[in-house]
């Protein structure tokens, strides 16, 4: 039997990033001398001189909302975006100050919508960001009943001088790892595929509890403690939609790669259940799911209490991602 | 045979508005004093002390999408998410900074995600507004083969002083018409019931052209209106979900009304065709549709080249809106 990917799942980023490349020159037309480009991949960047950078994001939460639905459990939705967005631009050493919404659904429902709202809501105010406005679409036709599309963007502020700078990160420097609570909100495509018929409330052997509880475990805030480290971090990955093996990367300048220890660090159980009933590859698992790690941080130094997951080397002609036992 | 609303193609606004205030408390936890509340209600305002306010505001295409798709025409999308955001922030007193989009849908097409994009792109260039990111999520199973979503989200800035202020509003004021191209992007889900088993490239008695053309006319974009006439607009109602019932009340404070002269600007035919195939009553009509009227500005003096189609009057007891002949 062949394993499972995340293309066979229905998803192609290497198709997205190509038709991405297509439109790139449209796109970087529109962006002024303010558009602070190739820095914050995780984050767009626009200067405002004399008060720094906005930094801004938009995401979703993924097929998670299908979980959700399926499960009944709509009150962790919105922790899941809010977190999502937040943690894109604290990679850029942003502060949150607002967050807009984005909630489209086929029919409102006078259950579901409060719940999803008032989870936005209360995540919000725990990271410090207000929750400025949004948008709530009825689109009959579009969405089939009970289904409905979460999506936000935050806007956050990067004081002067506290913008991460990639070109500070030299091989030798440390890869330090922030543990995930779970999937966070990348892979549920995937997911979903490998536990096809497979009851949420169905406790499987080798996890805690019930899958809805560990699919739908929320997406982690690291914003404290990307701000109680400031100044001992270079530059961050947030392990979105891509893994360890695309997002590691992204805080890495060109020439530079990432060794990873696998060892160094324990994967949630959910990963290797994953792997073993999709037959995923190792390359695949790594490729698509955080693996139990939701942030990386280029360091100089060890931080007491983050495991050293790795450490930076040069890339050569070699791949930007090394697995190492 | 009983005539069609907005209520019975399946979008429940005054439902919206309920659930809306049961967590409203939620939301405005959320909301330090830097949230001026209360004051721009197309966008929501955020303020940089020294700098001015930033104003955000997220929207979508509604499913003007879905006649995008069967016409099987994706180059004007863009344009309509884009003109919506930036007029909404536009009557704040706002010029664009940048914009985020979120593009959604079961599988990318090769074909349509780059149409979609290029003609996002074009519109933010004309619109002045760097497009600085976006996300695009493959979700299987949330949207039906070769249909999509698309959101944005805009920012923009108001410098210090031309933050309209509604208190300056009074009776005897005159409502400014701007011509509208056509739906823009409201009230589609009312049109698709109203225009069911209707070929979309038909040309139906009355209209300039086949009915895919009429319908997916680009949102206009009013930046440069608003712009050339600032300090001759006190406020602007942004004439979108809801119709002119719904939007130009909220160009205006507590205890005054709006009274149209529906008889002083041209209604385009499409909004005649659509009262009568789908027996839609007056009321529905202004309270769904813009009625050919995209933006409304409250001046105090006359502007040459543009209808009055009102005046500002004491609300007292009654409607926030009357239609007069």
């Amino acid at each position: 039997m062949k394993g499972l990917s995340y293309t066979e799942a229905g998803v192609d980023t290497a198709l997205y990033h190509r038709l991405l490349d297509r439109v790139r020159p449209l796109i970087e037309a529109t962006q002024g001398p303010q558009v602070a480009a190739g820095v914050g991949p995780f984050a767009g960047l626009y200067e405002l001189p004399g008060l720094g950078w906005l930094a801004a994001s938009a995401d979703g939460v993924g097929t998670k909302v299908k979980v959700a639905v399926a499960a009944g459990r709509h009150g962790d939705v919105g922790a899941d975006l809010v977190n999502h967005c937040v943690n894109d631009i604290a990679t850029a050493g942003a502060r949150p100050l607002f967050l807009l919404d984005y909630f489209a659904c086929g029919r409102l429902d006078a259950e579901v919508f409060p719940q999803v709202l008032a989870g936005l809501a209360a995540a919000c105010q725990r990271a410090g960001c207000a929750l400025l406005g949004g948008e709530t679409a009825e689109m009959p036709g579009l969405y089939a009943p009970g289904d409905y599309d979460l999506a936000g963007f935050v806007v956050g502020l990067v004081e002067p001088g506290r913008l991460p700078d990639p070109a500070r990160v030299g091989p030798g420097d440390l890869l330090l790892g922030l543990p995930s609570s779970g999937l966070h909100t990348n892979g549920y495509s995937l997911a979903r595929k490998v536990f096809e018929g497979v009851a949420l409330d169905s406790v499987l052997p080798g996890l805690d509890g019930p899958l809805a509880e560990v699919l739908l475990a929320p997406h982690r805030l690291y914003r404290e403690e990307l701000e109680r480290l400031q100044g001992r971090w270079k530059t961050a990955a947030h392990i979105t939609g891509g893994g360890l093996v695309e997002n590691v990367p992204r805080a890495l300048p060109e020439g530079l790669a990432a060794e990873l220890q696998t060892s160094r660090w324990e994967v949630p159980a959910i990963f290797g259940v994953l792997q073993e009933r999709g037959r995923i590859s190792r390359e695949q698992m790594f490729g698509t799911f955080n693996m139990g790690l939701g942030m990386v941080l280029v360091c100089p130094e060890p931080v007491e209490g983050l495991p050293v997951v790795g450490r930076v080397i040069e890339a050569g002609a070699g791949p930007r991602v090394v697995l190492k036992p």
